[in-house]
């Protein structure tokens, strides 16, 4: 990661990554007077930057940092005062998608405000979080589940009045964002208390998560929707930097109505191939991935090749890039991959069950049912970044004989359309939730996606049964077990990392509600919990503890909320110690209802609960897994604690 | 109940309440001819209704009842075909808001589609639910938690047309219920569907719960909003039938949009007092609780005043009123009221600290602020019927330096704003939320309103501890705790019905975070639970069990989310049975982690868990408290059949 000095070419030829460093920053910010031309080309060396973390990091959302990446550079360097500074009356910023959190952590460690080392630490533990977090410096609020922005800046605005203070308070939303309603919740209350200090600038890149926001849900006559509202509206070409700061200026002088610029933006700005207008309609390619190496190569040619011209036109020096090595990333020799199998598994039943209609809250190919839309599209609704509306629509679908599978990632579904499930549950129909990408892993993303707590928030819905499946054979039996045995609602829990799994269900394994089965054999400790990654962890942890003589059983209980109390005691009361295992926080977990029916069946046994205890840490999934004790090592150490308690 | 004729009369004067009897329904229908006199008819007829079935229930929403009720008549009657008769094809209507079901339940009796009898059974056990239930006959959809009826109208048109068929479906919501994001959120959707068959008519008669919607949170420019959200719009004064009719057949020849009728009404529409003009800018007295006698003979009066003058003129015979004895309730004699002294120790701390900022969403005075906003209205913020934008904009303040102090229902706050409280809750900032009407009783307004899940709901949001208060004194020390002492975030849960306590805390008595304290000694068996329903309910359990020579200690810890492992053990290891008590789900409650606390203290001891399993049944007090076991009578049984174990 030295910062060589790299001016004779501009690209690492050698599978090394290269970055702008520091220096070459600060030498053409000095350089260049001009404040648009120099704006413009900060942004361009903050895409590569960007570019070089995401590539680094193994994941990032590309096109949404290059769209903001122009408004973002004029706002910080020639329009906010002191920005999250913290100092009294100072300006704050911040974006409430947050998913261009690489492209604000590269201008601000462009500008000095983070340490530049950090921009070796994208979406690693101690270092930038892959969305915003408070813990960061000038990061002023977290963000990263969608529509909270406007809502924050209304209570910052409050709060610096009470203060007798007005500094701006500048949010960047993104487009499909606005399809949340707690945007439309917020606006009104903004405009009635006329708060002018506060100006939303709308990233309109047309795009979002899978295609157009037209395709996935339209947003309507948006300028109207916001007059209506109450706020005073102005349109400019987002990377029009003079334009911008016209209308940021215009909007300033409006001192008793706040103010939305919508910002008319290219996704992918700034690298030809990688603009939204390049794809049409279809799946945008650059939204939240990793680009390939060969797709970075060109990318960084091209901002540099722009770069340098500009530079060698006003007669200063080229770009000189630094070196870091390209990241070794290990990958799963043959994984299973869980979200597929069950799409693959919905699809099948769907075929000739014709009530079975699936929703989905724009993470199509996330949730695995891009199959079911392509051969079924008459029964796929495109719900986009709407929860709440997509869980009551199921609901009113099931009321009318429908049998609705609703889809969203398990941080979002269970918790923003909580209230709407249980008014669901509460007409006792039929709906099979399933929410995927759940868990502590992936940790790149951080906590705004980890989904630690969605056994408890859900966990108490009557009727609705919780299940996490931990392969894809069970991911199977599971789906079905929603759709053909079970005559309420379920939900069904998916990991999305592919895994390894050193083990398999036995071929005569079938569901039973609140039992499981014993992966592997033990006598010393049982290992008890669900899921791939647990189980994964598990059984490594009992590969090392044979070799201390501790011979430890894996058993795998599928069941969330619902336990067998008479097949537990069974299954648990022969061991001395028991360490219970939640991809999830502790507190109200399947771990403690396990421990709860070890009491009501007078099971005695030296008892750990493993989990999550605290906020979930931001890093690669070895890392963040070691972080939260859920690693082999970490699950090694709670049994080792269990047994010589229980032995002594 | 005996429907004798009191053609003679029209009112009781001994205390009885009166109501108009089937038979007569019958005569005036058969015997106006002319449409629109015939429904204004009917619509004051079943106003009568509606009191009588409120003064009998002790509860209700006159206001909205009566505003929506002249909309509703024409639409039954003149309208829809075969409306909710589950028939194919038929047509759909319900009300979103949910509040005005007296009003549909008085019409639908009047209409002979539910049973007469019904009428007398308004809030109670088996009879018809203080919100709408699916198994009521003819009613479409569970309501009563707001903003979700857009939503499920779009879910069942898109069934409908799956199979085919166009069925119009009439969505009523309220005014105020309009704040609510999800109403915006699934507005474009429907629009982007194109669902003509799709009504929705907004009972704007300008109040909500706390005052006008005006001084709440303005709605601004109503016709442009739904305009902007690409709905077609009508106008029309809400109580002039004919021109209700004409709107209606306007928006039925649209069959590419979906359309939204504004329909200007006068909340408490029919009696001059109850109606909110009277009442100016102040709080509305008729929007949720019974009237008092007088003012419930003055309304009966008018209203069977004016029906008569019209049949009179018509040269029909007189209104025959049946009448029904006055219930009697006992009331209290010396209760605690907790959200009082909450609300009082809140503002206590308020004049001296000026952090202090209060939050709330249209629910003040159920929420013991009322002093607060009057003493320090610069500090108390009204959010108005959006708690999403509530919490968030409490993160804001908090990310500024207030403390704020959010208010709501325990069934709204925890749920509908969920994931909002988790974000805060990342960012660790100090934040308190206060819910109140938490657990099963109130049983009267139905499963929308009984909160029994927030435990579960909130229990894992990192760094949140919540507590629920048993008596007023550990109201004020809970606050105060969560002021004073607590670094990060409470939620405070309150029981709201005034109960006469028959136990007091220890002069002593302090809190310390997952302890309790006993109320009251005893050797068999240990009752342990929070709050004051269960509190008074295991006493008086106690009491009769003392009778049998049963010794029940009763155990009250406050902490729903924070056990002390060794505090449990050391007071629970001398008892052989133990019963916990949830007012709340028995899956994730209090009750589970104590019984995972004496599991991992190694604690045995006979165990039964109280608390709910199903759905809330809607009813009386005593009737819901009864049927699901929480009354004394039903924590003894549970007690005798763990002292029977634990001895056998």
């Amino acid at each position: 990661m030295g910062e060589k000095d790299h001016s004779d070419r501009f690209l690492a030829g050698d599978g090394a990554l290269t970055y702008v460093p520091l220096d070459t920053i600060r030498r053409v910010r000095r350089e260049v007077d001009d404040a648009i031309v120099r704006a413009e080309i900060l942004a361009d060396i903050c895409r590569i930057n960007a570019l070089y973390m995401i590539m680094n990091a193994g994941s990032g959302h590309i096109g949404s940092s290059f769209s903001s990446m122009d408004l973002i550079t004029w706002l910080w360097t020639e329009v906010l005062a002191g920005a999250n500074s913290g100092a009294p009356g100072c300006d704050t910023y911040f974006s409430s998608k947050g998913h261009d959190a690489p492209a604000l952590y590269a201008l601000l460690i462009a500008l000095e405000k983070l340490d530049a080392d950090s921009i070796h630490r994208l979406r690693r533990l101690g270092g930038l979080p892959g969305h915003p977090d408070v813990e960061t410096p000038f990061i002023a609020a977290n963000t990263g589940s969608l529509g909270m922005g406007i809502a924050k800046a209304y209570g910052m605005a409050r709060a610096q009045r009470f203060a007798g203070r007005r500094g701006r308070i500048v949010v960047m939303t993104g487009d499909g964002e606005l399809q949340e309603g707690q945007i439309w919740e917020s606006l009104q209350p903004v405009a009635n208390e006329q708060l002018g200090e506060i100006t939303v600038v709308v990233d309109h890149n047309k795009y979002q998560s899978d295609s157009t926001v037209a395709a996935v849900s339209d947003l309507g006559a948006i300028e109207d929707k916001f007059r209506a509202f109450g706020w005073a509206v102005r349109r400019v070409n987002g990377h029009d930097v003079r334009a911008i700061g016209a209308a940021l200026a215009d909007l300033a002088a409006i001192s008793d109505q706040p103010g939305v610029i919508i910002a008319d933006t290219i996704k992918g700005r700034g690298v030809s191939f990688m603009e939204g207008l390049a794809c049409g309609d279809q799946t945008y390619h650059f939204h939240a991935g990793a680009p390939s190496l060969k797709d970075y190569v060109a990318a960084v040619r091209e901002l540099a090749a722009r770069i340098n011209a500009t530079l060698t036109a006003r007669g200063c020096a080229l770009l000189a890039l630094a070196e870091a090595p390209l990241p070794i990333r290990a990958a799963p020799s043959n994984p299973e991959r869980l979200v597929l199998a069950y799409g693959d598994e919905l699809l099948q039943m769907a075929r000739h069950r014709k009530e079975i209609v699936v929703l989905d809250a724009d993470l199509l190919s996330d949730c695995g049912i891009e199959p079911f839309k392509a051969e079924l599209p008459e029964r796929f609704i495109e719900c986009g970044i709407a929860e709440q509306h997509m869980v009551s629509a199921a609901g009113g679908l099931a009321l009318k004989g429908m049998l609705p599978v609703v889809h969203s990632f398990a941080c979002f579904l269970g918790t923003r359309a909580n209230e709407q499930i249980y008014n669901n549950a509460t007409e006792r129909t039929k709906i099979i939730y399933t929410a995927t990408l759940a868990g502590v892993v992936p940790g790149g993303p951080g906590h705004s996606h980890q989904s630690v707590r969605d056994i408890s928030a859900i966990g108490s819905v009557p009727g609705l049964t919780a299940i996490e499946p931990c392969c894809e054979r069970e991911a199977r039996l599971a789906v079905r077990w929603a759709v053909d045995t079970n005559a309420f609602s379920t939900y069904l829990r998916f990991v999305n990392v592919p895994l390894d799994l050193p083990y398999a269900v036995p071929a005569s394994y079938s569901l039973q509600v609140g039992r499981g089965v014993t992966l592997r054999g033990g006598t010393d400790v049982a290992l008890i919990g669900y899921g791939p990654v647990l189980m994964t962890n598990a059984w490594r942890a009992a590969d090392d503890l044979a070799k201390d003589g501790i011979s430890a059983a894996v058993i795998n209980v599928p069941w969330l909320n619902r336990i067998d109390d008479e097949w537990v005691a069974r299954m648990l009361a022969s061991f001395p110690a028991i360490v219970t295992l939640d991809n999830h926080y502790v507190t109200l977990g399947q771990g403690i209802m396990i421990a709860a029916a070890l009491a009501r069946t007078g099971v005695r046994a030296e008892i750990r609960s493993v989990g999550l205890t605290d906020i979930p840490a931001c890093g690669s999934n070895a890392e963040v897994l070691a972080h939260h004790g859920l690693d082999a090592a970490g699950i090694a150490r709670a049994v080792r604690s269990a047994c010589s308690r229980a032995s002594g």
